[in-house]
């Protein structure tokens, strides 16, 4: 099935489409703040009303301990082959709010793209598989698989409750291939697919010293600072060569074939062209590796905020009686999070002095993921890229988390394909968060061209490793 | 003149005294805060209307670029002694407000005590100085001795125009002495003079690094995260033995004589009593000096706050574009504030990595103080204590900084006196700060009795070296 009559269809109702996505993305579904909490279960209502809209049947609100899970399917047929789609309608929070341009949930179109938060993570990707399942199901009737779509609500704080629904909805879930659209593109019409995510897991420190402020006139000089001691463990992470000084933090990692690393040499990007991406002059990080490789193959530790003191305008004299530290860990193959976590912990109550107090919560652990690119769910997805960008995708490794993989890969056993549409320019996590528009609609076109080559492929193709993706995972 | 009337006037009218403390204690005067400007001037007009009230003639409402003056004087003949009272009638930010057991402008008696920000720092303290001269007034019809009161509004902040306003009023303001009471006593019924303050100067740390938020997924590890540099920046501010690491920062620090060292040591509080009021168990600071010598005789670097990526509610995986750091520093004899400025900015300069951006704001510089125990003006302090509260003072010096000392010291060549009534369990600048309602009434008598006994210092008095306190001060 050439699916030119969903295409068409598609191009059609441009215009109406880029309207759906802005209605979407006003919701603000903010999944860290509670108090955001309502406006979560808004977006998921919409969400689902939206998919019945389009023509899934089995479209359910499913509650969970936390913000609700969206499902709809659609069956064509039980001799048909099963697409199972998953994407999040979370979103991280707007602030700082000072610095977008337009505010984060009044979604604006400048030149060619559309500014909101969540419009290129993840709202604007998964929105382009259902306006495929729209284009088909308007123009012919009818689709050419099966397909499951799973949008869940807690991504953005490490899907919580996704993995026990998983694991309890295994039948349900039945799926040949997975696809998640969460990650990016080299470029502009340089299509990719991420092979590779890192794990995480999410660290807290909380060291605490005097019952209360002091004034720092008072007792500077005589009392251990909080803060101060909080800035030596974050610096005292690091070693002078980049290195995490955990100890045993690199026990487990894997040391990669020169055969992998000189395929990524030459598929993946430069040092300067990560630079540049970073919007950076000079790199840092662990000598030895590419930068490349430092986002993808090696583990990091980042502080991602401290609060301690007073930091708002003006100044006070005091020494703080308590400091925090957010830091998130990115983990690679094999490092367990639970063990890291333990590692961190150790580490931590080793180096506190007794002049504190010190605790330490780890939560969101994500193992890291591999994913065979020889896998034939990888063609369909390589082929599809082509038809709608007119190019082969590269095959890349990413720094990310994505913490449904491991899900799928071992509740479901079925082969997962990352085929992002994010592009580097899109500022995600970030301030003036966009999409690209002409992305947006050559996604949707090849979303529609995925849906109609997943019914074409053969039984061979099923299995026969691949041919044009020539390189194996070398583990 | 024996105060009595004025004393039993003071005794009878006790209630109303507090009821107005706590009308000018619900004035939110807080100098750090712009929003708040409306608010200090409104206490500074409520501050210039009590003291007409009370008697005093030539009231003024100064204004400054800043927050006003008030000023107010009563003159009793060119024969008599001048004395001028010195307080500040700005406050610091009630923030955290979560930690108030009541909010810090809605003032609330619990116990003994007035609970309020500026309850005890410093609307309390000057309040005595006003119900003395109000006693006096309405006991006696005239007041034994000139006063010229000084009431500024910006002292939280380094007091940034009051010292061009001493200067060009020099004449205005001559007097015998200056009487300021902003510090603390040792503890219920045990009265101290301080008599030295460690100078101040305050610090801003910023770090640059990439030119917005990046995620920590797509870049950790090979970006540098500008807040793990200014942790490393913080941490190394210190050695391991407690010393600020910036280079001749100890050049100009002045060793005290071993006979100086003794005084302290017969008349300061043991480390064990610094480590209680702190409300910690463990101290620390440079090794060799007494607690009671590193908060008064030694200098102190502290970091009062870090802002810096995402400190809220939840977790956000980035790598912050910015960092700031707020510091202070305490400065002592012969330690000038404008060359710590400079080897600082020096310092950071050096240390700054090539992968960020830094830059260092220095402001409200202020000399050490010291002020001769054995000056007539300290005696006739003692003299009011011993009476106010049954006890000779303590002469003790402070971690503090009072940058007012110098400009009277020096521009108007008069003595200072710090007759102080806070108490360690004030809270200044913390949640919860109050003021210890008995002391404050045995305070407003010792005001009485200072003024009754600065009329009657002889000519004697005002030049011989005190017997009672034999130290010198040993430079």
């Amino acid at each position: 099935m050439e699916p030119h009559r969903a295409l068409v269809y598609a191009r059609k109702h441009r215009p109406r489409f880029l309207a759906e996505l802005k209605e979407f993305l006003r919701l603000p579904s903010v999944s860290s703040q509670p108090a955001r909490k309502k406006d979560v279960a808004g977006c998921a209502a919409w969400l689902a009303a939206h998919l019945r809209r389009v023509g899934l049947d089995r479209v359910h609100v499913i509650p969970t301990q936390g913000n609700p899970i969206v499902y709809g399917s659609r069956q064509r047929g039980a001799g048909y082959p099963t697409l199972l789609i998953y994407g999040h309608y979370d979103v991280l929070p707007g602030e700082p709010l000072g610095e977008w341009k337009t505010q984060p949930f009044a979604p604006t179109v400048r030149g060619n793209r559309l500014y909101a938060r969540g419009a290129s993570d993840d709202k604007g990707q998964l929105f382009c598989h259902i306006k495929a399942i729209e284009s088909f199901l308007a123009a012919e009737g009818k689709l050419p698989i099966n397909v499951k779509c799973l949008f869940e609500g807690e991504e953005e704080i490490g899907s919580p409750h996704l993995f026990s629904f998983i694991a309890r909805n295994k039948n349900a879930l039945r799926a040949d291939a997975a696809i998640i659209s969460d990650t990016r593109m080299i470029a502009q019409g340089r299509p990719a697919i991420s092979y590779a995510q890192r794990g995480g897991l999410r660290a807290e420190i909380t060291i605490e010293g005097p019952e209360h402020e002091l004034h720092s006139g008072s007792f500077g000089g005589a009392v251990h600072n909080p803060l101060q001691v909080l800035c030596e463990m974050v610096a005292g992470l690091h070693d002078e060569r980049g290195r995490v000084t955990i100890p045993g933090f690199y026990d487990d990692v894997v040391a990669w074939s020169e055969k992998e690393r000189r395929f990524m040499r030459r598929s993946g990007p430069s040092d300067e062209k990560i630079r540049q991406e970073a919007g950076v002059e000079g790199s840092w990080g662990e000598a030895g590796h590419t930068l490349y490789e430092r986002i993808t193959t090696r583990p990091a530790l980042t502080v991602n905020g401290i609060a301690g003191g007073h930091s708002g305008h003006g100044h006070k004299a005091i020494i703080p009686s308590r400091a925090v530290a957010k830091l998130s860990f990115r983990l690679v193959p094999n490092q367990d999070p639970s063990k890291i976590g333990k590692l961190f912990r150790d580490h931590i109550a080793e180096v506190t002095p007794v002049t504190v107090r010190s605790s330490v919560r780890v939560q969101s652990p994500i193992r890291p993921a591999l994913m065979n690119r020889n896998d034939p769910a990888m063609q369909t997805a390589a082929f599809a890229y082509k038809k709608g960008f007119g190019t082969s995708p590269l095959f890349l490794r990413s720094g990310g988390s994505i913490p449904v993989i491991n899900s799928f890969q071992d509740e479901l056993g079925v082969p997962v394909v990352l085929m992002g549409f994010g592009l580097p320019g899109d500022n995600i996590h970030a301030p003036n968060e966009s999409f690209h528009l002409p992305t947006f609609f050559r996604a949707i076109d090849t979303c529609i061209w995925h849906l109609a080559a997943f019914a074409h492929r053969s039984p061979d193709q099923r299995s026969r490793p691949s041919e044009r993706i020539r390189e194996r995972i070398a583990l």
